[in-house]
């Protein structure tokens, strides 16, 4: 399957299907479908899995994936109230293909690191 | 193989590898790989196919996927200038990856777009 030639790919007449790829590859959007795939997480679960992510920012990314389709939140009707977010069918399979980059690029750090030497050793001016 | 827990993932402290899934991952990086892996083109070339990018931007996008050891580029001594791009293999790896992805969310779009308006229609106040 070729991938669409894009070709007015700016902010504005970008293909849809880019900005889905956007938001599952955001900084964040990428560890909560990671973080997801391991099982369901509370709110303030994830919060604390993923780090120093605003609670903001972290509502806005569940959203945006909520819409998407690939996150399911589920309110309980409980005191205190409970929310607890899961992937969807969806959501599984983004986050399987996401997840399996990320395990690339962490696996091949090394060839990127050498490659960064190489490239800035070549461009540093001898004395 | 587990992904690293990335506790401190904020852009300060990000894990290195990260950052290089970012740049695989950005809107330009995407088209850039995507395009390297049907064939070597002129930056000329790369620009005209990937559509409204800035000649500064490109630039950009190339020279941090060289750093990393994606992409090669060869600059050959002839008149006037002639100025090749093409993948290594860590980029067609890469690449291959990064297309499989976007190729899925190609396919998926009629989904996603299904659940956005589930999701709009939730929230829209009823007359």
């Amino acid at each position: 399957m070729k991938v669409s030639p894009m070709v007015s790919a700016d902010a504005t007449t970008l293909c849809p299907y880019r900005l889905v790829l956007e938001h599952v590859t955001s900084r964040w959007g990428v560890l909560v479908l990671i973080r997801l795939l391991e099982r369901p997480h509370r709110f303030s679960e994830l919060r604390r899995a993923i780090g120093r992510v605003s609670e903001k920012m972290l509502t806005q990314t569940l959203q945006t994936l909520e819409r998407d389709g690939f996150v399911h939140r589920d309110a309980k009707p409980v005191i205190p109230p409970r929310v607890d977010y899961s992937l969807t069918d969806l959501g599984r399979e983004a986050a399987e293909q996401v997840r399996g980059l990320a395990q690339w690029t962490e696996r091949r750090m090394t060839d990127v690191e050498s490659a960064r030497q190489a490239y800035d050793e070549a461009r540093t001016p001898s004395r």
